[in-house]
């Protein structure tokens, strides 16, 4: 997907709201593990209750792995039935990947390739590696690499924040990773449980989408998170996993996750209008 | 494994050589396309091959990803043989992964975990996004974390040797993330491609296991990597994967990387002589 398509998405959508499928077998309605494919009855449907409040997907590879080989071919039905869609979102593969050269390739290959199994929009990755670690990523047409900037954990602390010569290591991180892409194939991931720091992320990267989780089960506000994050064509996807998948553990939990998206694009709506987005 | 199985494992083999499978659909010899399961057949004949000559092995995840579900069910036989073995090796899987503590948690299930389809004795993990992203793979017992410190590539220099205030990233990451684990569950990967780095290192970490890529096609020098790194009680894991696996294209591939492990296990066996091991 194009940045122009996604903003025209989120435009037509009034919501920026991506919406993380961490499928976990040990928290979802226990009546689905009675059916054959319980990951992607979930998903699909999760999918079906949101899409009319969500313009993105972030499917957390990790779940899908701790689930094996049964949990990727769950996944990739996932796939298929996002292509199957007339409204096809923007999809996220949470994957934190990077490596050397010819091993980023590979993982490009496999997440992002068009001809490969899963052909998603994008994939997280991470910094420590350098360049060559991130750039086989951009090979794609029209894919984007999400790079690891300030995240929402506590261990974000440990490193992120340590001064280096031109400021705190994640500031370096975007100064220097902005000359690898464009605001066209890279985003970054900022944590909503930071968002005062998205004042020093946007002097860097003014332009770019900021990938923001931590709304909601991680406690960061999305208000904060427009007053400095939003820009004057969004430039923002809000991240929410179990505050909407997880909003219910009976069998009214795809009803429940619809009406917590439904929250989160109403003051999404609000916020873009404030910007005069629309 | 235990930190005394795998030493003893080293002085028995007189070797310290991790082989990597990297195993490529579009390098492995072309002969093995026509069977049902040529990653698989691969892996088989060069494990049988080098198994003599090596203490570890390290299947590179990227490679098993980007053949789909097909590739991570031939990895899930790997593992099963790797498993029927009565000498069974040290098995690195190299993933590079890391996420909040929650996703970090799935990816220890996933390849950790010994009711798991994988079982693996250790893990490759980024460390951008701190302790509780490394943790959470410490929790099975006898498994280890292998943490990202100074990386082979040419992109490492844009972020591991940015000076923080204790020196450079890389120097602080060993320095945080000693205190995370022990010399017992806890080894680094180190580059072979800079070794004078590696009396820095030691410096930090004396104890701690060195998981040390980059020696053959990526251009380090085994000799430059002993000389810095090898302590009393070996402490390296020395890896190469395309310098062994893809000696030959032809129909003597595994003969020829049987020749090739065998020539390193030779120059290690001498390495190790020098520090009075074996």
């Amino acid at each position: 997907m194009t940045r122009k398509e996604l903003i025209e998405k989120i435009r037509s959508k009034r919501s920026f709201l991506c919406v993380g499928l961490d499928t976990d077998l040990a928290k979802i309605p226990p009546h689905l593990l009675e059916t054959e494919n319980p990951i992607f009855n979930f998903n699909k449907a999760i999918i079906d209750a949101t899409l009319p409040y969500a313009v993105a997907y972030k499917p957390n590879l990790a779940f899908y792995e701790a689930a094996g080989i049964e949990g990727m071919r769950q996944l990739n039905m996932t796939m298929d039935y996002f292509k199957s869609l007339s409204d096809k979102p923007f999809i996220i593969a949470d994957a934190k990947r990077g490596d050397i050269g010819n091993t980023s390739q590979q993982y490009a290959k496999a997440f992002l390739d068009p001809q490969g199994e899963y052909d998603f929009d994008a994939l997280t990755i991470a910094p420590y590696m350098g360049e060559d670690s991130v750039k086989p990523f951009m090979v794609y047409e029209n894919k984007w690499v999400v790079l690891l900037a300030l995240t929402s954990n506590k261990g974000a602390i440990d490193f992120q924040f340590l001064e280096t010569p031109e400021g705190p290591l994640f500031e370096q991180v975007l100064k220097t990773s902005k000359l690898w892409g464009t605001p066209e194939n890279m985003m970054y991931v900022v944590g909503a449980t930071k968002a005062d720091m998205l004042t020093r992320v946007r002097a860097i990267v003014p332009d770019s989408f900021l990938l923001v989780p931590g709304v909601g089960a991680q406690g960061g506000s999305l208000e904060e998170v427009c007053r400095y994050g939003l820009t004057a064509e969004c430039g923002l996807l809000v991240n929410s996993s179990r505050g909407i998948i997880y909003a219910s553990k009976g069998e009214d939990y795809a009803q429940r996750a619809a009406e917590e998206a439904r929250k989160l694009q109403e003051q999404m709506a609000a916020e873009l209008q404030k910007v005069n987005f629309c």
